[in-house]
């Protein structure tokens, strides 16, 4: 640990010896979120959700830009309706919240508070696509669902969570399974881009779908204990959710035919992965397009003649070219603030004083390498180029440190010593369910994707000859 | 009824004899919002949602340069914060929806779908408030409550819907009376200038106020038919809130002390709103600062060489303007999409064919107004003009159409015929229960606010000394 971490200790457990206590302790200290007063329920306090906010805004962005349009759909859902796809209901059942009680009555059928919309978009869609004239339609929905989970963390798993969730209709199979991979590439990109975060993505297997689809497709990030969280997943349906619900569509052929539907999803878990794949020692890290304070300034010497002119004339300059920015005039010390801006993973600071304001000058302190460097006072193009080079060095950084991590594997043994080392195991694997529920029972490691890159010869488990080499991980 | 308006008679009922029939024809016809399966609820389809998002844009902004932050609450409250506040139990266990089992298990405790969150948030605020430096603390939530009820109507009152809940604690009841008048003229202010609404602003009586709250006040808003539909609302509450939940900060002097608390809400009635206060008898009037399309584009002649170039050509100029533009090049005639887009509100047509790009001219349909004028093609600047004419033109019809309605009443009997010709009635009020109840029992008219800025002398039901005067009216 470095001699600058060692006054973090006292707040946040250590970050390598005790993984779990430091992300409670970051999510906590920094007040993204708190416990709601139900179990397994979160409350996402103003710095956690400004995160959430920018995040929907870049996304929607890309979705709108895709010919994507948003729309609402109801919360709750007949039972019934759950019980239409069979795969669907056996997967989902377990885990709803059901409203039995409305309006001081007794309700007639209960009502499932939704865990995800396929059922009650596709009883819409069915009403409202009569030809071919209709296809596709792509409607997306930023709502809350709910899914009642045993073990519950703030962002990784909550009973309650806040997500976007996609659904697409096609005329045919082609298109639909073509959408589905693209919006896979459309969170990659986004991962990148907008969290500065290195993912795997590929298929899933058939134990890991979605309940109900013909395929799923997911991305996996790699969090600092080697562990893989699942941050977004795309869905290809075929016709199963289309014949449950009647979604038809008269072809130009005069035909009545069922529709291709397939459906994507990012959630607020996205907050919690992009804090366990930059934070550090001291704290959070925060990706610079989602940061909800991009730039803070510390004023020194607070008191003298012309600092606090100075730094608020400098937060002025920096605002006027759409830059977040926070200026902490609080009274307490400049070394408290550092901590707690630093804490709170602020990607740049600029501390001003009365010497700096003398000669011209800003100190700029990185918070991804925690460097220091000076620049010309106001100099906005020198803080956009710096925070456009945090980002690009945040994203090499995690990839540098993925791909270092990523090991191959010839039998369990192997895999086992892998995920020990806390690495993703690459492994060939011969498609049978046998074979994947063995590796989790030996390794506690699950398949994350399928790679397709890449050929691996046999079946770490019984040896037979490979169909599919997959990432094998132990995941959140 | 003027000729024009004849050919869309066939689609949508009678503004004037059937306005309810009217409203329904309207919001399912322009695809604004479709019936959920469950009674009661409603699905915001796409062009409706659009309304919504940007009625949240321009919300959010005045929020957050108010100051204020946002954040997420749990959609599920213990039934148990409920019953804390006598009054608030009271207001709303009639109409909660209940989640009696989750997880394939009863719960221990039932669990209410918030239909509004003063409870939760009380409890939230609770426990992070220690001490004066934590106040005040401002928070607002974009989110989904319910409440059950037994007449609903699409955006009017379903059992689902969306709003904004702002809520705020504070060391005085000074101050959090004031944000409670502030949030009141922001939401004025945003009626007038967003939805080109005049609103009648004014406290509550305490037969209509919010169940818990000290004091309500409403702003109002007077549709086609003469019936007031509230549009927004903002609660101080006293120590109320504050007592029930632990509200307590240790205030400058060391004592320990309750918080004073207020909440302010708009809702996706807004959307109601605008649609009776702008409608015609050819379907949606949309004001241009949240008209999902400001501008279409139709080709005339479409098939006609440089007639979609041109039209493509000015889409672009006009969108790199800021301006929201739709360009019809489908293959319906030119009759249909103005029809079309006529009823789906679009605030300006331009009308583009060879004879126009040869002139350099193009023609500009204005929908308040129903007429037509022209402009050099490609005059971003004649458009955005029209566009603020339209706006200020839209909010001074509607305020002149509302004041004309506005009548007095000294007895009981006028303002029952009053209230028969669809006008708002100011009449005095003793103050008493009694005489509001008689009102609404003899005229199916409510207490709406009360004017401060006008004086009546004697209520018009048992002729005391009036202490208010109010506006009565029907109400949605």
């Amino acid at each position: 640990m470095a001699k600058n971490d060692q006054q973090f200790v006292k707040e946040i457990a250590d970050i390598e010896s005790d993984f779990p206590q430091w992300y409670t302790d970051v999510v906590l200290k920094t007040k993204l979120v708190d416990y709601g007063p139900v179990k397994g329920t979160m409350v996402i306090r103003p710095y956690g959700y400004a995160i959430w906010e920018n995040i929907q805004r870049e996304m929607d962005a890309r979705f709108k830009a895709a010919g994507v349009e948003n729309a609402y759909f109801p919360l709750l859902i007949p039972m019934s309706f759950m019980t239409k796809e069979a795969e669907h209901v056996e997967g989902f059942a377990p885990e709803v919240a059901v409203v039995t009680h409305a309006g001081g009555e007794k309700l007639a059928e209960p009502l499932v508070v939704r865990p995800t919309s396929e059922t009650i978009i596709g009883h819409m869609f069915g009403k409202w696509i009569e030809s071919w004239r209709d296809l596709p339609l792509r409607q997306n929905q930023w709502c809350n669902v709910m899914r009642w989970e045993k073990t519950t963390r703030p962002f990784l798993r909550t009973s309650e969570f806040l997500w976007q969730e996609g659904h697409s209709v096609y005329a045919s199979g082609e298109e639909a399974e073509k959408e589905t991979l693209a919006m896979l590439r459309l969170y990659e990109e986004f991962a990148k881009n907008v969290l500065c975060m290195p993912v795997l993505t590929g298929r899933k297997t058939e134990k890991e779908k979605f309940a109900g689809a013909v395929a799923t497709y997911g991305m996996e990030a790699m969090m600092h204990d080697g562990k893989s969280l699942q941050s977004g997943t795309t869905h290809y349906m075929g016709q199963n959710f289309a014949q449950a619900f009647g979604v038809q569509f008269t072809d130009k052929d005069g035909a009545l035919k069922y529709g291709y539907t397939m459906s994507y999803g990012v959630s607020t878990r996205l907050i919690g992965a992009l804090i366990m794949t930059h934070g550090d020692q001291r704290g959070l890290v925060l990706p610079p397009p989602v940061a909800p304070v991009q730039v803070v300034i510390v004023p020194i010497a607070m008191k003298k003649p012309g600092v606090l002119e100075a730094t608020h004339a400098l937060k002025e300059t920096l605002e006027n070219a759409g830059i977040r920015v926070k200026l902490d005039d609080t009274d307490n010390s400049p070394g408290w603030k550092f901590n707690e801006w630093e804490m709170k993973g602020v990607p740049l600071r600029i501390e001003l004083g009365p010497r700096d304001i003398e000669a011209g000058k800003m100190l700029l302190f990185r918070r991804d390498i925690c460097e220091k460097q000076e620049a010309a006072l106001g100099d906005v193009k020198a803080v956009n180029e710096l925070l456009a080079e945090i980002s690009e060095k945040m994203y090499i950084k995690a990839k540098e440190r993925m791909h270092s991590r990523i090991v191959n594997a010839n039998s369990l043994e192997e895999l086992l010593a892998g995920v020990n080392g806390g690495n993703f195991v690459r492994a060939g694997w011969c498609g049978e369910r046998a074979c994947e529920d063995k590796v989790k029972e030996f390794a506690q490691a699950t398949a994350r994707v399928m790679d397709d890159h890449h050929t691996a010869e046999a079946c770490l488990c019984c040896g037979k000859k490979a169909k599919h080499t997959v990432f094998f991980a132990r995941a959140y």
